[in-house]
């Protein structure tokens, strides 16, 4: 037998509820993540299940679907989603695949009544992620934006420690997340795939954890960005991009994004009574919160999770209970607008001043946090 | 979409095979690493998956197979276990139970031709294991000891740097595997059901690591141990117990364990030339192996990886191709005799002297090395 | 016996040489920097000795002296600084008193024919510093900046690992250097005295380390600060200051610096192929420099020195061997005129863009490159 | 002007009284430690100073003196120790010879009043340190064992949280400090200079911390070493030597040293309650605390200072104020009984049961604790 885990795990056994309680997903694209992120979490979530595939292939589908205990009869293929619509079984939609096809699968899953929880950047272009939110909200469905930062113990013990003045009154940020794209054949490197480069796809967790942690919503922008003339990669996107963002009160934030620079994913938060760090801030596990002050620095600890699952389980139970989601659609919209305007201050070279919005966690529900998991061993 | 995982992943997609070609694992015991561990890495596994559970109440059971997307006729009470024969899908057990019910359950499935990979320590008592360890043979099926730390990258890294002298030659070790057990009520701490106390359980992770790392059996140990006579926790079994082995060469390792202590799993092998930190040294997740020498402290990095996945595949391969696994039920018993050597010397306040035995790697199957996970992110 | 030192120390015994082949210094101004550092450095180096202080208070000179093992007669008071011109042995002094005061000792320790290190930034302003290297050159002296973070292993490590091509091409760097000032009371807070806030003082270490780490001169600047209205503290200066800087090749960094911020000393470097840490960066010791590549991150170990010791025996040696110093006038000179741009930006919201400037390491003297501690333990 | 240091620094400027009212110091054997540590130390104190140094050959000692800003009249040959008997300026002398010679330093320093520092251990042999305790007590001097890791704030402030319970009851406990000795010629490998091997020098600080920590006396204990027979450098003394320590209330401590393995110090202690690490426990400079507990792992910061200034300042605090230094002759003469039984394991092969002494801090003067450098930065 072996020794027990070090999380005091959640109580019950068997952790999950009986299947048929459990929201059906029926996952739409079938790429890495699905297959090494998505599918485990919702084999082993609490709230949720996996009851369908959709992708290009119905062989990789029938696959795929054979692999994780469902029939040939569970996959589908994109041209056959609205077959969907007779699955009743089916409550909810998560879609994982190119930006520029987000809109057109929210806005079909819409019109069969089933709930999306949608990747992010939420689309490619502003107006489309406006149009799925307008489509949600007309079909009565809930459309959630997958900001798994938004979901996390150690995100949410930042911002905790944040609102509690734990580190005094907040004057500077900073973040960086880069990855090098190793290749050129890839849709992330498409403009009309992806809308953008490193700044839509991983620059968005800067944006968008900045935006969480501090609550507020950002005054104005400046960024600058590098594309080489000589690089396969990055003949439609940037291959890096850097931006600053002024906050209510006089608080900047930089940002570092980039596909062709050494994996890095951190956040530091410098208040005038003690700091937070978290690096690494935005992988899938392992995640470190640093809180700082006097007399120390503490690693504060958490017992194992999946993020994965906390996000799919929280939209389930949104579903069940009728809850708008923490991170509704008007919440990755936003994150659009900003990015727009750090495109722009790009192209101008100039600081692009952003319309003023009082208050704090204004595209959030406050009112529906997620389950927190407490610090702990 | 989200950014792409840090891991550089295995290829083909879908990763699993299909089920039909996989192995298919009957898990005997519902308890909370069956359910938080195992039954999610069976569920995501390349060569295995969850065919049946086996518990003592019809209801969980029934319940944990219905969550793991199997159906009431894949739940069975022990006193059933032998219905299992008649099932051609079910080739392996996953023994996860009391220790001292160990034997038992080994020797029925071994009746039934059924592989049997067992938690460990491998029994209650050295001469049930020896027992196992003979009934599988007697009725040629394999039998695995379920020592996940020999099947993880950062052991492995640890165990090749050591054979390639990167550390110089080794000289001193030092391991700790310490938790607290809250309360009195669990078998860990009746000493008919475990057959020891936390040397049994935790402290063999320490005995078996540093026989792995080194490849050398000891020739003498030393112990001492403390149970309190005013905590109801540990009328039955030891809290706290502390060894020294004596390995050949002159090479000295000391190790600590207990069910009294702060959670800590820490080893490390100290060489002429360099040394090795495993810290956290055995627990699910987050292992961490720093490699120093001259010039610096070296933390290996490498992909996600399920631990309990690495096992039950390796397993699952083992059977498919008619291997001895790399940790068969030989290099469990020999754990059982040294623990017995350990108890020994707490008894006797003396050291104890082993039976001197020569060369390297004497009770692993060195011609089945697990497949190894290389550094990387 | 207490056991050796961690590091192979310099070998010989006694290892400074004999006082009277050393460099005798000067130390204007008796700060706490000056007590806490600078004379223990002087006290225990290789090449230079501490010959006489300079401070506004007679007593406190006295006091400070013969504390020092000096004599009443090594204590001048600041108007009877040139009464030093008389002391053959006193061949450096060493300028540690507020900026705006820079430029007049400067002058007047050149007037004398001494060599002069002098902290920094080199001035309060841009003008003052140019007159200062004028000065020198025109009295035939040497005048060194001291920027004692190019004089460290760690620093040098990273700018080798850098120029190697360790990293790959570079695509990012940030920094941060942050502190809390507690009162108003300090010069550091006047802008007549100090030139400006935490830019002139703690963003200075951003911007000049990472001008050394790349060896290139910025392009471009834009920068946004803030200043509270109701904060006593900071009515004549900036509280914090954040500024990206456009390096050639499309490399950015970016940078935060500020008075009321927790203190943090941080600098990254993202390179393709890998990434330099150094946190902390900036502080007297215990610097940290992790260098991440494929295969693992690895803390760079050095032996123990004195980052002061390092800086007043480089130019010791310069002034013994008739060498330029490898940080001269100029290379402080070139921060004043990037501070001013980037003050400028503040200003203006604009980005500025800078003269062109090719080649690499443009105002350091290559030829005369510090001695170099060698990594090891 | 740079940034001011991480810590708040002690507040007066000249931090040093002056000279003629601090207790002068003779330095007795000029090796490494004493010019890379003690003499830097003693001229950077706050109530010592250099006076006089003593050694075999009075060229390298007026050297060393001259280095120092003494005079060649402070230099003396160890004949001529007893000339300082008419030096009323040395108040003190610091005896860092081999172990052998400790003895006769320190019983000749006696006889002229000079108060005594002396290196651990305290002698070669535990009559020699009982002797120097005697003499030193008829003479009416202060003798004060050098165990500077009881003058530190991290290992205080470990104390601390064990004796206030952060911790809960502790359980066990674990130590290394190992070392490369890399020639034979060196006399810390001559049994009759030094006493023994590792133990003596390096094992020791494990010994004597394990005690302060704990602030109790062990009961029994067990040792086991190696010693090589075709090594050169181990003819005369053990390479490794592993020892375990049975203390009051059944807790264990186990511990490692070795001449012949990589450098290691680290020091851990678990509770029930929490757990503190010591890694380096035991370098020049650096420490690093972690206590971890309920909710995170706390690194503890403190200002920067200087181990050995700690010391001379400490003891010379107590001759001015005539108090016993908190480490007395009789805790190095309780270690000395410590080693002769662990020795006396190491030839038997048996458990070794000690006297039994009731009581805390039984040879440590809990009235003159050291002064407290707190927590911060």
């Amino acid at each position: 037998m072996p020794n027990p885990p070090l999380s005091s795990a959640p109580p019950s056994v068997p952790n999950p509820e009986p299947q048929r309680e459990r929201v059906g997903y029926a996952v739409v694209g079938l790429g890495e993540l699905t297959s090494e992120a998505l599918i485990p979490a919702l084999r082993t979530s609490q709230h949720a299940y996996l009851a369908a595939v959709v992708t290009s292939d119905i062989d990789k589908g029938r696959a795929v679907a054979g692999a994780a205990g469902l029939t040939d009869a569970d996959a589908y293929v994109y041209d056959d989603f609205e077959q969907l619509s007779t699955r009743s079984d089916v409550q909810a939609v998560y879609i994982v695949l190119p930006n520029n096809l987000h809109r057109d699968f929210v806005e079909r899953a819409a019109r069969m009544g089933k709930h999306v929880l949608c990747e992010k950047p939420l689309a490619s272009k502003t107006q489309d992620a406006e149009a799925m939110v307008a489509a949600c909200k007309a079909a009565g469905v809930r459309l959630m934006a997958a900001y798994r930062i938004q979901y996390t113990p150690e995100h949410w013990a930042a911002k905790r420690a944040i609102a509690e003045g734990k580190l005094g009154a907040v004057k500077l940020l900073s973040s960086a997340h880069t990855q090098v794209e190793p290749t050129a054949d890839t849709w992330r490197l498409k403009l009309k795939h992806s809308g953008g480069g490193p700044l839509m796809d991983v620059g968005i967790y800067c944006l968008n954890t900045l935006r969480f942690l501090t609550g507020r919503e950002p005054e104005w922008v400046f960024a600058a960005q590098h594309q080489p003339t000589d690089d396969p990669r990055f003949t439609e996107v940037e291959e890096s991009l850097s931006f600053m963002l002024g906050f209510p009160g006089g608080v900047i934030a930089s940002a570092l994004c980039s596909y062709g620079a050494d994996k890095t994913t951190s956040l530091r938060v410098l208040g005038d009574g003690g700091a937070a760090l978290l690096d690494p801030a935005f992988v899938y596990s392992g995640l470190k919160l640093t809180l700082s002050g006097e007399g120390g620095d503490t690693l504060v600890r958490f017992p194992n999770y999946d993020q994965f699952q906390l996000e799919v389980d929280h939209f389930a139970q949104c579903i069940r209970l009728g809850h708008e989601p923490y991170t509704p659609g008007e919440e990755g919209v936003q994150d659009h607008r900003l990015m727009d305007a750090i495109y722009e201050s790009v192209r101008s070279g100039l600081r692009v001043v952003l319309p003023k919005l009082s208050g704090t966690d204004l595209f959030r529900t406050v009112s529906n946090q997620p389950a927190q998991i407490q610090p702990g061993r």
